[in-house]
Order: structure tokens, then sequence, then C-alpha cells
């Protein structure tokens, strides 16, 4: 059964640009947000100290963005988040974006566990306690 | 014969973000720069006033990013970007972000000429004028 | 009396840099947001279309922000606005940062009240309508 | 005598916002660019790991712009960037925006040398090899 998860919020006027509208970048941004969020619905971080030193992370591996019509400043869009698939070391996600009732974008992203440590990254299995958090 | 244009800059404190590399949304900004730079380059710019009213410019459509590395506060990225297709409405672009001989990420956008007129967006056909300046 | 209104919200990993905390420019996109919640509060929205063309808004003429301890990755500030001054066409208010019951940053801002029409601005007397807002 | 610094670049797209110009919060962006280029210019980083471990870097304790006139998108500006103090632990400066020959806006920085280690900051005296460059 797919993992969902819901996030609103209001864009911001810095979040506009000469167009008059959201920048298509930070569609992105907005995706991370509603993600993180989801994480720490699930009781985790997105960042992640490890007992055995280290920090467990996820950056990105690709992601993309389908832009259906703009969005605008102090408009309340809902990120609908929907996880796809829960690999070995990844996992992706699809996130529709809501705003009147109407799909405005829909984004998909790929992110990879990994073991940062002294600044470089290690991708690593999914360690166990982090998995039962996804399944749950 | 594909269009190719290169773009070079060094990447900026403040779009790294705490894992210590660029952060994956600047990666759409750097490919907007270098598009645009691109536009200049062919003599025209990226947002254009029309005789007849109206502004064309050119939303997204769809943009997607492949990350393979990090990339870090100072280094210098050069973006090579190659036009492959031209459309009636659109145009797509791939990009190739280059550091230190290696290729550090992969990016494709599709951008539609659009009619800006009084805040909305119409998509138009690309007008002769513009599309003269891709195929010189 | 003073005016003044509260804010509160969740630092995102964008905002963050590779000194692993918010970037300092950041401070004033959340000033920013507090500001506009504000608005929306006294039932206005910042950008305000008149009756007679043109468009209210208000840009910055001077900011500055103090710096007193770091901001991080998923810490909740609250911003305490105060307004300290209602000019016949500025306003000027300060922004305290508090995080943990401490204050972690000090701004102020001072803006203007214009007309933008056409791509220009012009600095107007505050209309009364949304003067009395600022009263009320 | 005053160290002064000349920094030049074009304003991009997405640093405008819905009102057509250059986002506030930008112009800091833009002085922190200006100013990691004269650092570069003196032959070092504004991040530097030091041979007895730790990263000195320089967090920001105050910063202020007043802003003139709207700067936009493909305008081309200049920073220049003149020190006005150098302490024992601290260096600030301000930050002239020219654009066509005009004042757009003028910042303040002042800026903290800081041992950077296991993720908190120390103020420390500015190390001499550093104290030279800037004296040079």
């Amino acid at each position: 059964m797919p993992l969902t998860f819901n996030y609103t919020r209001r864009i911001s006027f810095a979040e506009t640009d000469m167009a008059g509208v959201m920048h298509f970048s930070n569609y992105f941004r907005l995706m991370e947000e509603a993600e993180h969020a989801m994480f720490r619905d699930m009781g985790m971080s997105v960042v992640q100290p490890r007992d055995d030193g280290g920090i467990v992370s996820w950056p990105r591996i690709r992601v993309e963005c389908e832009y259906r019509g703009p969005i605008r400043f102090e408009e309340e869009v809902t990120l609908h988040l929907t996880i796809t698939r829960i690999g070995s070391k990844s996992v992706s996600y699809t996130a529709e974006f809501e705003r009147d009732g109407r799909t405005a974008a829909e984004g998909q992203v790929t992110m990879v566990c990994c073991l940062m440590r002294d600044g470089s990254f290690k991708s690593i299995d999914i360690p166990e306690d982090i998995r039962a958090r996804f399944h749950k």
C-alpha cells in the first residue's frame, strides 16, 4: 500500500519572479520541505547522526517536474507525496501540487541513502531502523 | 546540426546547503542562467516586449536533473547546453554540468513560447524573428 | 500603543548553507514572510490592486539585521514584529527572532508605500483605507 | 589607506520577484559574492581549513542595506567594496551598488573571524597570515 503524505503552505513573495509566478526552481524546494515534514511525521529527521559516527542523509540523484499552470503569491498549495518505490539504498516519490482543487504541477524525486563523513558521501543500505519507519 | 552553448561560473556560498554542497534546486537556476546567456549570445533577451503589446517569455513546462556527484563552494562549473528540439511552440535542451573534466550532473529543460499579457500566459507559435535566431 | 505580530515557522534545509546554519540573507526573507502574514492578519494583502489602476506595494528602502547566534535546520523560530513608526508614506518595524526562548537575531525594516504602474514605482501617501488597518 | 575591490555581474531571472526587480534579500547575496571574490583576489578563500584543525570562516554579525532604486533583470551591476575597519576579531566593509553610473544601493557588513569546529563557532583573533593579506 502506498505511503502518502500531504503538506500545505502559502507561497511567499520571495518565491515569485518577474513573470509574477512562483519561480520554477522553487517547486523543488517545496517538494523537499514536504518530504522533510513527512520524515518528521514518521518520527525522524532526514539528517540523522548515527551512533557509529557519520550522518545519514538523502541526496537526490534524480528529480523532475512538469508544470501545468502558474502558482502565484499568497496562494495555498497542497503537496500530495506518494512513495512509489523503496529500494535497498534509494527511495522514490511523486509529488502532486494541488491548488484550488486542480493539479498545478507534478514532481518526481529519487533520493539515495548516504553516510556523510568528513564531507564525503557514500551510498549505503537503508538502515533497518529507518526502513522500518517507511513501512509502518 | 545541434546548437550548442557553453557557460562557466563559480559556485557561490549562498548556493550551498548544510551538506556542504550546492543545493540540488540551484542546478536549475544555473541552467536558466546559462540559457539566458545563450539567448543574449543569439542577440536577444529571453523576455521580449513585442510591438503589438504583450511580452514574449518562455515558461518551463518540464525540467529534470540527474546528479552524479556533488559540486562545492568556489568550484568552477561549465554548462554545455545543446538544443535538442525546436518545435512550433516549444524548445528543448540538455545541459551537461562539467567540473574538472567530469560530468557532475545532466539536466533537461522544455520551455514553451508564451505571450504574457496582463499577468496571464498564452502559448504561441514561436515568432519568425525569434525562430530565425535559433537557426542561424 | 505599538502594533505587534508574531509568526512562527520551522527552518528548511534549502535555507541552510555549508556552515550548517541558516544563511544570513534568509533572515530577511523570513522577516518579509512574517510582515506579509501581518498584512493578511490586518485583512489585506501587501500587494493591492487599486480601483483607479496601479498596484499598491511596499518596497523596502532600508533594512538591517544583527545576528546573535546561529539558527539551524528544523529549528522553530518565532518572529516578534513591532511597528515602530507609521509616517505619511512609510512604515518601520523591528523583528526579534526568538528560538528556544532566546533572541537569535534582531532586524529592522523601513518600507515605503508605492504605486506601481507599468513597471515603475512612485511613492505615495498611505491610502486612508490601508492606514486605518494599521491603527485599528 | 582603504582597501577597495570592484565586482561586476549581471542580474539573473531567479533573482527578480513579482515586482519586476531584484528581490531585496538578494543584494546581500551579491555583497557576499563580491566579498568572496575579494578574498580570492587577496589569495585566500573565505573558508579556510587550519593546520591545527577547525575551519576559519567569517559569519556576519551585522548587515544593512539602503535601497535607492530598483535593479532589474539582465542589468549589469558593479559593487564597490571598501574595507572600513579591521579590528582584532572583526572586519567591516561598505558596498556601493553602481548601475549605469548611479548608486542603486548602499550596504554595510560586519563579519567576525570564527573558528568552526564540530558545527560550533568561536570568535578568534584574526590569524596573522590572514591579517597580513588585508594589509598588503
